[in-house]
């Protein structure tokens, strides 16, 4: 999917809505445990319940290779069914891989191709060599860590290298690499004052900020100092909507819960 | 696995040699492509062939995944003929994973619960509060990145923070963290230089080189600066032992490499 094609279909929805598919067993409705896959059961009705009031999903690699063979099947299925039934919307694998050139390579061809993700989510430790092998992949975006929601975020991301924070020396250097307008930036709404510098740095790139609601991060601000003439936000929530309700109506109370987000969306539009 | 069986296992072998199981079909002999699990196959010749000259293998997930469920697949099958077979051998799950607190906890199980590795690596960017739930886990380890052996390493990992490189931050930093005797580090054999004033931050952890060989370190340098009272060191080699013939004599090939480190360490030890 193309920048542009986000861009429209955030117009067409009046909605930068993306929801985490953060999917614990220990959290959901428990009659769903009945089901052949749980996992996926769970997914498709909060899919089905919220794909037109939300542009993107994101599920967390985390929470389905813990339940190995079977929630990377979980995975599978989850994507198949999105690019399926819903190609407009934008796709996340959050996996926050990196690593040497040639392995970086493996884990693009494992989110971009044999999964067919839209994007991925990297982290930055390794420098250019290990995020570049993303950024070859025509069509496709690379979500790399920069200032995350995080209370660890000031253990490393905030310590002042050349005269500014790490992650400001992070956004600087990966302008320079190659085929680096394929690049967003994960930066957490808990610091939304720290936003208006980032946009100084990166003012194009589309953020994916996580921590509105659960983690107390607030739309409003975040808008305010983030949003730039494309949008460039991809607000992120996930238990907040996922597990609004443990019964039955579970994706009915997720529905209810993307909605006020996506009227509190359209009015800042 | 404890520290201690595994510099048991070092004193017993005389070697303290990592194989890196990276497996890509385009690289391994191509008759095996006709076996049902070719990857599987590959490691399985190659365990059969090495375990007696080594100490621990690590399969970097990124080739597996690549592969998807199929890959995944071929990765229990490995850990679980090496747990079976050779349960003295340390295994490590070169996954470079790293989030927020309860997603660790979730890449933890996968690694640790599900597939019954003895250690995983993991990324710092995020700080404490992603890496302390992997050292929660009694037993196994948790070896971060702190100088990686690429090139991007010089590109955040070397710059300077309260007057010294982030990555001896990163060290610093780390030893405060709650089980921090449960970390290992990677630490690149190219920068073999650095490992001096590393074991004055870090005497008495475990760290796991790379780039011995194929990236062009050397073995002698690494022992000479990285060497500790209880060896204090695992040397990986991936592909200069796993490609060292592309034909139907791999494993051999590969015994033979092994083999020529393994002597190296005996005459060092």
């Amino acid at each position: 999917m193309t920048t542009q094609q986000l861009v429209n279909e955030i117009r067409k929805k009046k909605s930068f809505l993306c929801i985490g598919l953060d999917v614990d067993l220990n959290k959901i409705p428990q009659h769903l445990l009945q089901e052949e896959d749980p996992i996926f059961s769970f997914n498709k009705a909060i899919i089905d319940a919220t794909h037109h009031l939300c542009v993107a999903y994101k599920p967390n690699t985390a929470f389905y290779e813990a339940y190995g063979i079977k929630g990377w099947k979980s995975l599978e299925k989850t994507i198949n069914y999105l690019n399926e039934k819903h190609p407009e919307i934008f796709t996340i694998a959050d996996a926050k891989r990196g690593d040497i050139g040639n392995t970086s390579t493996m884990y693009a061809k494992a989110f971009f191709e044999d999964l067919s993700f839209d994007s991925v989510t990297v982290a930055p430790y390794m420098g250019k060599d290990s995020v570049e092998p993303f950024l070859a992949f025509e069509d496709k975006h690379t979500i790399m860590l920069a200032l995350t929601s995080n209370q660890g975020a000031f253990d490393f991301q905030t310590l002042t290298v050349n005269n500014q924070e790490l992650y400001k020396e992070v956004l600087k250097t990966s302008k320079t690499w190659n085929n680096s307008e394929n690049l967003m930036y994960v930066v957490g709404a808990t610091k939304a004052e720290y936003l208006a510098e980032i946009r100084q740095i990166i003012p194009n790139n589309f953020l994916l900020v996580p921590g509105v609601g659960a983690q107390g991060g607030s739309l409003t601000e975040v808008c305010k100092y983030g949003m730039n003439d494309t949008i460039g936000l991809l607000i992120n929530s996930s238990r907040g909507i996922i597990y609004a309700s443990t019964k039955e109506d579970f994706a009915k109370a997720a529905a209810h819960k993307a909605e006020e987000l996506q009227k509190q969306m359209q009015a800042i539009l």
